[in-house]
């Protein structure tokens, strides 16, 4: 059940089946995700009208109306419970799952089409609102649990329904069709064709996701026709007021504001730009095409080196939960939706497999232990939509949204955590990510077990235990050294020069039953500044230790934690939680204390001396609301 | 003229006529007012759509549908030509003036109704939505314009119309009325009725003013009743989703989550607000009543000592247009749109006349040199709607409005300035602001004139010379002393003590021709500091003089603004303008300087030495777009 090969990646994932996970850190949470988030997830499903929709039994004026949104809140909890089902087994998730997708085929239609809203809602206009109306977005999202569900169980009842409704789509979207030219506002079945064509072979699916990304921004604007033929306003259009108004500025809402090979900055609704991105990262490792690779590496550059959260967060700007301005990254002001750090993590993950370079393992690992994790509650049962890099104490996770994207879309990266921790190439085995666990890869003589002993992120210490099918097996171990880290490392005892290639320590040996890397990354904690043109963090510092963002959170603290100074010069120290293993940083630091309760004075707040205690970014508001900055005020003593 | 004295109320202002301004800094800012702003804002009432919907010609299908608002931009912009023309003959104004007076008495119906929307979009449903509709909102501006009409130019014709309108909403609100227990949804008829009541001496305005306000947050709620009567959604329900959907919080928008009288902290839409705090402070001097008098002494500490920008600007949440939690006073993501502003100046002369205090003045003071002048641009024909204390340098002022409140309030407060510069009391002539000019007070023996030489705000030197009708009259002259002064003050060159009553350097004596009263403010640069849990002022620092509040903008420097860093220490320097007089600020500060491109970095930013400029807030954005800060980077040194 490896998906099928890419013509031009260097690297894929390992199948779910080849990897065990069994930490600290990741092996709990995946856990919560199948015991709690899935189990409440179904519960808000069953109850909020999703499941019942399918039965496509509703009618003008019944209460309940069907959202356009629904179908992806069912797929997205589909393809997470998959990938939970291809390791574990659990008859109740299952049935459920199966349930699910009964209730999908009864929703489909004779003619392969299977989308409530435009059934019941809207009948006689499907694919009329491309624009807002996300019907592809759900297509897509059925097109991805179809190929999750059969790869980790084997059936295809699922995949048969979205083979059937791609087909239908591809005949819709075809050169001759009555939809040529058109393209989804919001993108995501472009990457979800091609992992339908990876695992049929049906190269049509290839094509049709090609066609759909060449065909955005080119002129005349697809959506600016299709309302023209509508005559009336998309979805969104009397629903967003304060969405801009201006046909450019809805253009690069949606990233359609130009051809994608000449886009060269990430604009827009930031999970619309990593999807389209993953999308454009897979064609170019199928087709080769040198100007999607190009593309692709421009808008890489754009999204990490100026409009990148140190959180991994992406999308500064709530109006249109997208991205601002070059460096425009506001801490308590921005956004920073779960789903776009999530969506960056897969975009990395192409970027990382296609170039075998580690470079792009570590904004995947930033997002993945920042970004995406401080998504959920500690008891995997709350969520927050946005992550803001500094609270005043007014914020809290909930246990669902209206527009539910987040909740299972964490559920779904965190299920399927197995291909982001490995990687396989021509003859070599990846470590991209240190989780104590097992990788069972496949070459030529048999399987070469790559086994994980590992405390991380709690500490940086990892032993790496080669067991090939036959002694004296050659093959290539590449292990990723993070690009923060001051590492050393062994191997069998002997220390191993630290020369990498592209962000790996690349051993190519005859492995022998045993052998053993050692890696020590040196993880201590780190001061890390931010580019002067950001704003929310001038005169600031941020600590990290390893893949970890830390922040101070006013649970901690008398002061409000934005008060809080630290002396560059102060010294600071780390310090395990007995129970939990969490490690928090600690120092002393000054802080500012009102003189008097007017709100503007001309007496400056007075100055006392505090005990810091900064816990990972990825913990916070899991002991009650206060507030919280990841970017700490830093006195220089100049 | 001068409106009708209020019960216990100890001042008033004084009218229009009785005042001259012709200073550096005020006189060509008005003059701009009659003579490029009130045309430009003509020109869009005409091209808008405005003037035309009064014909009542639209019909449904076609363009240009009349807004819910457009009456109010009308008044707003017949209110200030009136106070204009108070004092300035301009037959041009004039005419176009008596030309929407009489498009208005045209629009107004047999029974007196008169509101476009609800006579031609969508007639008979007047008065069902008044939570969203601003149906009472634009019959209050009609009524202040008709008010200020006739206070200027002695003409009764939109007076008259506005009673009868007046009229058929009391009878309408009235107890036995269809709408008995309804109030606006947008406050401003409240103060708009207590203002008919004074010029018409009509007890039954004043009575439905009352009304209004006490029904307002009674139970059940009475927008709650409408709604389920109506059995729609209102106005703004399809068109505004990220407005608070929860009840309480939609009360909490509109200020009718609770009675008046029990209101303690100011919540939601800030211009809503101070426009029923102005009401309520009104009606507490018309009635003497306590509950009116405590409530609104209760709100004035809410707002004033924990919601406010140092600009007298309010209202940080701009997805409300309204107060966030105390201290919520984000810099760059606030709101502190240029109406609430105004709307302050508004309440806080209604507390300094009603309570003889000059600390009141200092806020209002506050609020119109920094929040209500940065609201236009230099040549008075653009505007912001809201004003930050920070930018990234990517806003800009326009020339109008979809929603057009701004520029029309900014143009008739500037109008009749001449109201809160001085103040009359019995037997008592009141300086509250240092404005070149004459004031001519009325007294039971004749005039008796104040005349003020001062270039203020460019230094703090004030000579006030006094004129009596006769020598030797008894009387007292009240001069506000700023609490941020340093005052020196002679009478005839004798040194004068400075005990203060109330804000007020308090002088009664028998005044003879010529009598001068010197006063410096002993205005210097001074360095303000905000509370500790204004976390966007947190390690900052502002600077003032006198009362400008100064800012650094990108135009001036090299670096971004918000990496400047001052030290505590450093010496600054003022420079005024050799063309305009105004004053900068000058020193020697450090800023943050970029050490590698990297967005994230274990490299701190180099300082380097910078000349620090600092302009005074209400000119920015006057030279392109650049970035920008009120609040300064401050180094203690510690």
């Amino acid at each position: 059940m490896i998906t099928a090969s890419s013509r031009s990646a260097r690297r894929r994932p390992l199948a779910l089946t080849a990897v065990d996970i069994d930490d600290d850190f990741w092996a709990p949470r995946r856990a919560l995700i199948r015991t709690a988030t899935l189990r409440q997830q179904e519960h808000q499903l069953r109850t909020g009208g999703q499941f019942e929709a399918l039965k496509l039994s509703w009618r003008p004026g019944d209460p309940g109306e069907p959202h356009i949104f629904w179908e992806s809140d069912v797929a997205k909890w589909i393809e997470a419970a998959s990938y939970c089902l291809a390791t574990t087994a659990d008859p109740d998730l299952e049935a459920a799952v199966d349930e699910a997708i009964e209730l999908l085929a009864g929703a489909q239609q004779d003619d392969g089409y299977l989308n409530v809203y435009f059934t019941v809602v809207k009948p006689g206009e499907r694919f009329t609102d491309l624009r807002d109306a996300h019907e592809l977005y759900c297509a897509g999202h059925l097109i991805e649990a179809g190929v999750a569900h059969f790869e980790a169980t084997g059936k295809t009842r699922l995949l048969d329904i979205v083979r059937r409704y791609a087909d239908l789509i591809d005949a819709v979207f075809a050169p001759d069709g009555p939809c040529a030219g058109g393209y989804d506002g919001h993108q995501e079945i472009e990457l979800a064709l091609v992992k339908l064509y990876r695992v049929t072979g049906d190269s049509r699916y290839l094509v049709l996701s090609r066609r759909l990304i060449d065909a955005r921004g080119t002129q005349p604007f697809y959506f600016e026709l299709e309302e023209q033929r509508r005559g009336t306003p998309g979805y969104f259009g009397p629903v967003f007021p304060q969405r801009p108004r201006q046909a450019q500025r809805f253009r690069e809402y949606n990233q359609s504001h130009r051809p994608v090979v000449e886009q060269d900055a990430v604009v827009g609704h930031s999970v619309r730009a990593m999807y389209m991105c993953s999308a454009i990262t897979d064609l170019a490792a199928e087709t080769g095409d040198p100007a999607l690779a190009e593309a692709v590496s421009r808008l890489w550059e754009d999204v990490t080196e100026r409009k990148m959260y140190l959180t991994g967060g992406l999308g500064s700007d709530p109006s249109i939960e997208g991205f601002g301005p070059a460096y425009d990254l506001p801490d308590e002001h921005g956004y920073a939706e779960t789903c776009a750090a999530i969506g960056l993590v897969q975009w990395a993950q192409r970027m990382a497999n296609g170039r075998a370079d580690g470079r792009y393992v570590d904004v995947l690992e930033r997002a993945l232990y920042n970004g995406v994790l401080s998504g959920a509650s500690a008891d995997g049962t709350s969520y927050f939509y946005g992550n803001p890099l500094a609270s005043s104490g007014d914020v809290h996770r909930h246990e669902w949204f209206g527009v539910a994207c987040c909740p299972p879309n964490l559920a779904r990266l965190l299920s399927e955590l197995q291909r982001y921790v490995y990687a396989q190439g021509d003859g070599e085995a990846v470590v991209n990510l240190f989780v104590q666990g097992e990788a069972r890869f496949s070459t030529s003589s048999g399987t070469f077990v790559v086994r994980q002993q590992s405390r991380y992120p709690r500490d940086g210490v990892t032993k790496i235990i080669i067991e090939p099918a036959v002694d004296g097996q050659r093959h290539v171990l590449a292990v990723r050294i993070p690009g923060w880290s001051r590492p050393t490392a062994t191997l069998n005892g002997a220390e191993l020069p630290l020369t990498l290639r592209d962000g790996y320590l690349v051993l190519e040996r005859d492995w022998a039953g045993g052998d053993t890397v050692d890696i020590d990354l040196g993880m201590g904690i780190r001061r890390t500044w931010a580019h002067p043109r950001v704003a929310s963090a001038a005169g600031k510092v941020a600590l990290e230790r390893g893949p970890i963002v830390f922040c101070l959170e006013g649970v901690d603290h008398e002061e409000p934690v934005r008060g809080i100074v630290l002396d560059r010069s102060a010294e600071l120290t780390e310090r395990p939680d007995p129970r939990t293993g969490v490690v928090s940083v600690h120092g002393t630091a000054h802080a500012d204390h009102a003189v008097t309760d007017e709100l503007y004075s001309s007496r400056p707040p007075s100055q006392v001396e505090v005990e810091l205690t900064a816990v990972p970014y990825f913990s916070w508001a899991n002991r009650g609301q206060s507030d919280m900055t990841v970017w700490i005020r830093e006195n220089l003593g100049r």
